[in-house]
């Protein structure tokens, strides 16, 4: 299973940096380094500690590519349990792939997609749950997701789960024991303790489960639909709410704004705005249909943010047309919160205010252009989600497989609890023990195979 | 002169990748280093030695914000000479910024451009035109660029210079002693030994002089203009190129195409295509501003290559207007090459080929659709660079600051050479040799100022 070549990667993002890392694993990862690594002292790189740095050149017969630092892992005690070697040259594109070009002529292997951490699971250095969150760790880009992923990368998960799954083992030992001694009729395992322990596993898988709506939308970020026609001010007010939260990233990293345009970080939650056509009746049938997309959009947001042009309110018999609009929304999606935003409410009476809540409650005046009423929706949005677990630093399931697993898991469980009320025999009730045992080792990786592993580290970037 | 800060900044590439680095330098570089990380096996970095690596977690208060390794380099065994700590960390944007802003809370200031290795040259690491060199080592994305600055870096450039200095010296302080001795009338400085060492000295400097020619073109791209109608198949043809010589780049490093795409390298050496409109008889002002521009671009380019619809040439008369338009451009620069070729030439008979090279001599027939006639077309482009001095490893000027300082000594070498055919008086020509040493001097760095010295670190990238 453990697999014998060496690999090499670029470890560092793609591009142009001040340097760069190239990382080589497995048996002969030294040996192949040695081989194109010239010590400035003169020395022996495969005679050196491990977690030591060496300043020297990487040369390709008598070319020499670049001056850099060699850094030596010793498996077991390196990333994948195998010898690592990293070396750290000057991030121009160019030396980057001479160097491992030369790496891949003296005998080393690209590496897969993830196959270094792939590595460090087969090897044991990470179970699969910790394994995947360094995958999620690396996409994370809020205060939220990240805590999560380096909550499940330090083992939070696992250990959660394996407490569970040694106490239901224990049990199943017992009642398995019960077997041998099926003509006696004697009872191992206490059935009142074993209820007990059932409830409570039920009881966690359950708080696990529960805990997926959370953690999907905080990896994901909280999906907002903005339903508002077109010119009411929307990417306005994005910009006024991006303006404040995003300064800092931009500051250091150079991010691209194009990419994020309709991501926000608020206080360390990520929401992700989803664009729609406005809604009104009509008997067209090409708008019928961007309505109904509308309303598609809208099923799938956790909040709907309804933006108006507050001038327009104003207007004769506008402020009805709003009313019905808003109406037919709350009536299609009664459990959905849905924030009326008037914009462009700056030059706003308190008087007409006052006329413009009396037919629509809760509304919010706020002015993009001027950032007024920014913060009030700000809370709003924050107002939404359910932060406790978070704060309680309660585990947190973001992982669909791990939700499918739990939720089998559970199934199981449930038979389990039934079986017991019933009174059915250990024969049958250990089979569906073990169903649940068998779960709770997919999410770890006690239980696996190859399909499996391809499908969880091709979402890896090469060089992890 | 040497700062007290310690400062910090992102080494690697900016955005997300499996590993990124934050580089820390100064005399605080591990103490605050210190305040952050928490080693996992309990050991205290202040106390470890240097070129040793450490396993941990960057800990803000009671926030674990990541499991890194930490580097220690300690001065003056590091980059810059002086205190270095590098942080390996997972490569996400967002824990990139939380790791920074963290070390600028516990005192560290943000790196300015090019200050890593700005502190080097302070501490004698480097001397400053190695200091350049680095900027273009990172800069450099070809064979011959990234051997020029490899070159450059390792010390060639600054060891010729600095040879001819110490030899100026040494007969600047025979002759400076001779005015000691004035009224004696008496010459330490043997006159033809002298004459011979200036000799030698123009020598060299007219070499290095020269070769800025050849260093500006390999370090820029040679400029290739492309004259030639719209679907002559000019970006066929360069694709043709690109495919065959960029396949590893898009491999490895997943380079955008839309950057370089007008840049190709060939075996080694950087091409940098221009396009320019057609040229053509006419009357029209506008278009003969067109033409002007054209000239303008032609101008510029090393190499001039005429593309022409083979297809069309093969009709009645179209010969001789093509004839018309290439004797106009030679004329008008003799002395630039230009490479006339006939593209889509793969139905032209050998009769019509024959035909059309009585009429234009040396034209090259090729199909870029079908990818004939590539290799020629390459092996005529690299038959116009001069590589020699590249292939003897003669060092190469590519810095446009040195040429002017390398000039400006000539120019003094050259009165110091009058002056001894003139007999001139010893005090008299002590200040010439003063002044071709100092303009050696501003070449390495023992001759600088802060202004210089902001001028050239601006240009670095933040991080190194």
């Amino acid at each position: 299973m453990i697999p014998q070549e060496t690999i090499v990667a670029l470890a560092t993002p793609s591009g142009a940096g001040a340097i760069a890392i190239i990382r080589l694993s497995g048996k002969e990862a030294i040996t192949i380094a040695a081989q194109v690594f010239e010590s400035v002292s003169g020395k022996d790189i495969t005679t050196q500690k491990t977690h030591t740095i060496h300043l020297g050149h990487i040369v390709d017969d008598t070319k020499v590519l670049d001056q850099v630092l060699l850094s030596i892992f010793k498996g077991p005690n390196s990333y994948t349990g195998e010898n690592v070697v990293e070396i750290s040259c000057h991030g121009s594109v160019f030396i980057q792939q001479q160097i491992i070009q030369l790496l891949l002529r003296k005998g080393a292997k690209m590496a897969q997609a993830g196959e270094f951490t792939l590595r460090a699971f087969l090897n044991g250095k990470l179970d699969l749950s910790q394994a995947e969150a360094v995958a999620d760790l690396i996409a994370s880009d809020n205060e939220a997701s990240h805590q999560i992923a380096m909550q499940q990368m330090r083992g939070g998960f696992s250990n959660e789960i394996a407490k569970l799954r040694e106490e239901l083992l224990n049990f199943a030992s017992l009642i398995e024991l019960e077997l041998d001694f099926a003509e006696e009729d004697v009872e191992f395992a206490d059935r009142t303790a074993f209820h007990e322990l059932i409830n409570r596993i039920e009881f966690v898988l359950k708080r696990l489960i529960d805990s997926f709506a959370v953690g999907n939308v905080i990896k994901n970020g909280i999906p907002v639909a903005i339903v508002g026609e077109p010119n009411v001010g929307k990417s306005t007010l994005l910009n006024a709410l991006l303006n404040e939260e995003r300064a800092i990233v931009s500051d250091i990293a150079g991010t691209t704004r194009d990419t994020i345009e309709d991501e926000l970080v608020i206080n360390g939650i990520g929401f992700r705005f989803i664009d729609t056509a406005g809604i009104r009746e009509t008997k067209d049938v090409v708008e019928s249909i961007g309505i109904q997309k509308t309303f598609e959009k809208i099923e799938q947001a956790q909040v709907v943010l309804f933006i108006l042009d507050g001038r327009w309110m104003m207007e004769a018999g506008s402020l009805e047309a709003v009313k019905i609009e808003f109406e037919k929304i709350k009536n299609k999606f009664p459990l959905k919160p849905i924030v009326v935003i008037a914009n462009k409410a700056d030059l706003h009476s308190e008087d007409q205010k006052n006329n413009i809540q009396a037919t629509i409650e809760n509304i919010l005046f706020i002015s993009a252009k001027q950032k007024t009423g920014i913060d009030e929706l700000k809370n709003t949005l924050l107002s939404f989600v359910n932060t406790g677990a978070l704060r309680n630093n309660e585990t947190i399931v973001t992982n669909t497989r791990h939700y499918d697993s739990l939720l089998k898991a559970l199934e199981e469980i449930k038979k389990v609890k039934w079986g017991l009320d019933a009174g059915i025999s250990s024969d049958l009730m250990a089979i569906d023990i073990r169903s649940a045992l068998f779960f709770f080792g997919e999410i770890t990786g006690e239980v696996t195979n190859d399909e499996l592993l391809g499908n969880i580290f091709a979402n890896f970037c090469i060089g992890k």
